[in-house]
């Protein structure tokens, strides 16, 4: 899983080695498996550990499957299909204690969702976060209520050969880079 | 680092052994330690690798600690003391790119400080993050532009003994714990 990505300052491989393939190989995993990366999410620290995240999972080969993957915009269709599992991140809009807007709901479970793209790594798993498919209706067919707003979705799965991928997907199954550290992090004062 | 928590399901040490303690030993840290934890958010998954996210820091005992310190609320001022270093954390609102509204941005945010959480249990620091301050005042003061959205802010330290934290802190101090996974994992439907 190492990459040639080139950083600034050191950090740990499980972080750096983390990124998100398409060519995955279509190969199954177990349900253990999948719940290691849900107990990991589980653990993401929340504003005052109110833990917005809920998680809607199918796996391949099951009759939930089809119901997640019909959501999908026809390109994430093209290479999801070989994925292992689908993923649904959901989060709820007020703290469960209060009743009140939660202000980090929709931050706080993107760090759940991190943890479970890097427990991946460690597992040997690959994941791709994908806005690519239908909001409205995820909501819709999969019974979220009002006060939760969807987040994004995730194809797990283990890597495969690139070569697999449709000729136009070949050419992006590349490892991203990113922009320097100047251009996010100030000291004392925002620069746009 | 180790703590107490028990898994159900095997998750890496560095997921599991992130916590939110108040107790910080005021030993300061080197800029270059703060630095990888930048790096480490960097390489957060974003939607189209939008990278939304954008931090505002301050080390203790420079001119910038004060403006960043004074926004906390007194509550977190009375251990947040003893941070070395507090991080704003911010998100832009819309695509760089497209200039169009991006539903993902809090949410790849929350990705990118979760890397930043996981980076410090690799360096042997801690994070506390905290929405315990204020919002508008420090759109103000950190000059934050329109457009963009203030998430969190972060104590970033050295673990310190729990007995110097005020009495009502210290029955604080604990190593918090989760609701079990059957209450935010459910397979091919939710249920609330």
């Amino acid at each position: 899983m190492k990459n040639q990505r080139k950083t600034s300052y050191p950090v740990a491989d499980v972080i750096v080695n983390r990124w998100s393939p398409r060519a995955l190989s279509g190969e199954a995993i177990s349900k253990q498996e999948l719940m290691s990366l849900f107990e990991a999410a589980r653990w993401a620290p929340s504003s005052y550990n109110n833990q917005p995240w809920y998680f809607v999972y199918a796996l391949r080969d099951t009759p939930q499957w089809a119901t997640l993957f019909d959501l999908l915009v026809a390109f994430n269709q093209s290479w999801a299909k070989n994925a292992a599992a689908l993923v649904l991140i959901v989060s709820k809009d007020d703290f469960h204690k209060t009743g009140k807007p939660s202000r980090t709901s929709a931050f706080d479970t993107g760090a759940a969702w991190e943890n479970m793209a890097i427990q991946a790594v460690s597992q040997g798993l690959v994941t791709h976060g994908m806005e690519g498919f239908d909001y409205d209706k995820a909501k819709k067919v999969l019974n979220i209520p009002d006060g939760y707003t969807v987040q994004a979705m995730v194809a797990v799965g283990k890597l495969g050969q690139k070569n697999l991928l449709p000729p136009e997907l070949q050419e992006k199954e590349v490892v991203t880079d990113r922009k320097p550290l100047n251009e996010f992090v100030f000291e004392g004062s925002f620069s746009s």
